[in-house]
């Protein structure tokens, strides 16, 4: 079984599911052929969160862009901007408000 | 005409189309829907570059996604992560060297 540094919780929500990811150590680029990505419904949007690459973030984004949509948690605004959708209610551009207590377990 | 604080430049190369953004000020999420990304040739792979938020990332990886590949730039490995890929030649996590002089006009 292959092994990653890139540890994965989910958290669930009502309308999307947090995907937070910690770095046990730094990612080579080589690892995205490595990780796992939780599955998650796919009927619900998906928020992806954790501090590493640019890299790792896009890979992730387009991993899960079967989801009804994309966003990526940013802390300096407290929450998480949609950048991809399939989901009339929620535009691209749109910050989802997340409080930090939805981050954490 | 929508107007937008993400100036885009093209550099194209045998194989692939850098795309390298630079903001006159700082971006926010809503302007997402205002900006227009240059366009390129499908059949050949693109490499994003900028200093930029990761989400600004995320949607023109997804923006871009019928090109041939996506990477991203990342300055500190000195060439661009292939993060999705149409394309048998290039894998998810290769990494494209990217000379410096590539990026300047």
């Amino acid at each position: 079984m292959p092994t990653s540094n890139v540890n994965f919780r989910v958290i669930k929500s009502e309308k999307y599911t947090i995907v937070h990811f910690e770095l046990s150590k730094a990612i080579t680029p080589s690892e995205l052929r490595e990780i796992t990505p939780p599955k998650i419904d796919p009927m619900k949007g998906i928020v992806l969160s954790g501090r590493g690459p640019i890299w790792l973030y896009c890979y992730l984004a387009h991993y899960y862009h079967p989801t009804k949509f994309v966003a990526t948690f940013d802390p300096r605004l407290g929450g998480a901007v949609v950048t991809q959708t399939h989901d009339p209610e929620h535009e691209v551009g749109e910050i989802i408000e997340i409080k930090e207590r939805e981050l954490i377990l």
